[in-house]
């Protein structure tokens, strides 16, 4: 029992759970799931709305909202109850966590991955296998409210940690890591660590050890290969060249 | 298909989503419109509910839940996923981010604008034309857990910036501003700035600046108007002579 | 209309809400009601999927979702939008808030309880008579992100308050009370208040007085009996022989 546009265009091997509600402008690529009461092409003007893509593999789970005008590329997850506006621009392989709050006009890099409830501010700018844990903030307002947006950068392989707060435009540099509950007001250098309030740069990434041994726990990849290509490290040390 | 009771009053022009489950006890006035999955009416008690009335102009999106025992004003725009409890005021032209949590028992007052995932404790009292960003919470409870309730009081124009906390019974003066990530745990004088944990009072109001310019960026009112009442600044000036 | 597989087995005087979604291996007791558009027992492997237990009394409120090979104790209240995860254990007379996210592997134990949007990492311990406030997280990962799972472990009748983050494997003791907005980097011993980032031990807890009184509010037990049953005061003193 579900409510799907006859308009919508829907691939191969779908599958819908259970009081979907797909809009109009939808197109929905083959294997893709889609979870209970979710919400899918939602648009504040229905005389006039536009298209949503879920590219082929992804799955979405229940109780989610995604606007139109949107793009989510393929073999991605999207968690249980996210919110996704227009202009959202997901690449493939992506996991987007539970309760996570994409606020639209943003970008989201391939591999990257956000825990649960993350919320990520327009404008905001998420580069490929960035790791955002549970309850980070991309703010964008320099002086709210105001018409202004300044969206943060995450460069590649960097970890943000629960709870943090990335102030406007401020940039978080490649492989680098902020700690949690940091509320980061300054640009952290590639493969730096920076954490607390007021946000202070602490050293390099090599001073963070494996617990119980001498080994470098970052770069992280080197140690934490679940669901990424077998190329990740490669790719890593090819990044680096360019963001180093 | 939507589960709307007969005994319901429902005004003209009212558009009701999908899946949408509306108690006895409602009262919706003209030109509303509810979401999808949307709860409305809600009751602990249904041999005794109370009612709820919502207001013409008004807007609430997808999978929100609204207790009986509530009102809301004209023109007001409750986000996705809100969650609010009995016995709460909210006045017109009020704004509601998705996944906040209004706890009940408390006023929301006229032109004020909550922004995502914020939470509201029972007894908080929040002033016309405020601004409460995301993940701000107004706690309740000074010596938690007990019976005591003392709201936090937003006072009209003041601002309280991401993820900062406002402890039992604290005032957050009128035009003043509150830093990201404080923990207020101090009132804060009206046109004041403060931020931080420990939170500190740090300057008035007119040392924070338009970004390249010199100009003052507050009070904000004198430049950003959206979807403000063409009086406001007159209603800053006028309220500014009885608060400071 | 809701969708309860046949195969589901439910008890006497069970109350199904509006547009619910029942999975196969699904056993409720007695007297149990599930809320509005809530999603139970589900499972991302239907071809094999593990029983989910929901004890006698036990209320589920609206829009929530509990995975497969769970159980949740007798009369317990889940509050709406709430997320549980496979392999999460709830004992008996347990409280979660609304929009929480217990993200499974996990155990809370009985007369706890979590106010709204507390974050359970897996291999976290909950113990009885704990109180977790809003916004809570208990992290698990100590080089995140990593296959390593270290649990918080928070002890009972401590206290935890709003927005405080507890790192991975740290133990908050007995009795004890972690202030608002804390980062838990350190253990907390039993009958200790601790707070800050960076997380400093402050004082034995009979420093908190009732406000206007001279008396201690802590701990809390004697003051504060809402729920609990009669004998709580003697269970506080029969463990604190054990944890102290």
């Amino acid at each position: 029992m579900s409510n799907i546009s006859s308009k919508a265009k829907i691939g191969k091997n779908v599958n819908c759970g259970y009081c979907v509600n797909i809009a109009d402008n939808v197109v929905i690529e083959d294997n893709v799931t889609i979870g209970d009461y979710c919400l899918i092409g939602y648009s504040n003007n229905k005389n006039n709305s536009k298209k949503l893509l879920i590219k082929k593999g992804t799955k979405i789970n229940s109780h989610s909202i995604i606007y139109e005008n949107s793009e989510i590329g393929e073999n991605s997850v999207i968690g249980h109850r996210v919110l996704i506006r227009e202009k959202t621009i997901i690449e493939n392989n992506v996991q987007i966590g539970s309760f996570s709050d994409i606020e639209g006009s943003c970008k989201i890099s391939s591999y990257s991955k956000l825990h649960s409830n993350v919320h990520v501010g327009q404008q905001s700018i998420i580069m490929s296998y960035a790791w955002l844990f549970p309850y980070v903030i991309l703010t964008n307002d320099p002086i709210p409210p105001s018409y202004i947006r300044k969206g943060a950068i995450i460069e590649p392989f960097a970890i943000v940690c629960t709870r943090s707060t990335v102030l406007p435009g401020k940039k978080i540099g490649f492989g680098s890591f902020v700690g949690a509950n940091s509320l980061v007001n300054n640009n952290l250098e590639p493969e730096m660590i920076g954490s607390g309030n007021p946000f202070k740069i602490r050293s390099n990434i090599n001073k963070i050890k494996i617990p119980n041994t001498r080994k470098n726990a970052y770069p992280w990849i080197s140690r934490f290969q679940k669901d990424y290509p077998k190329n990740a490290e490669k790719v890593y040390l090819k990044l680096r060249k360019k963001y180093l």
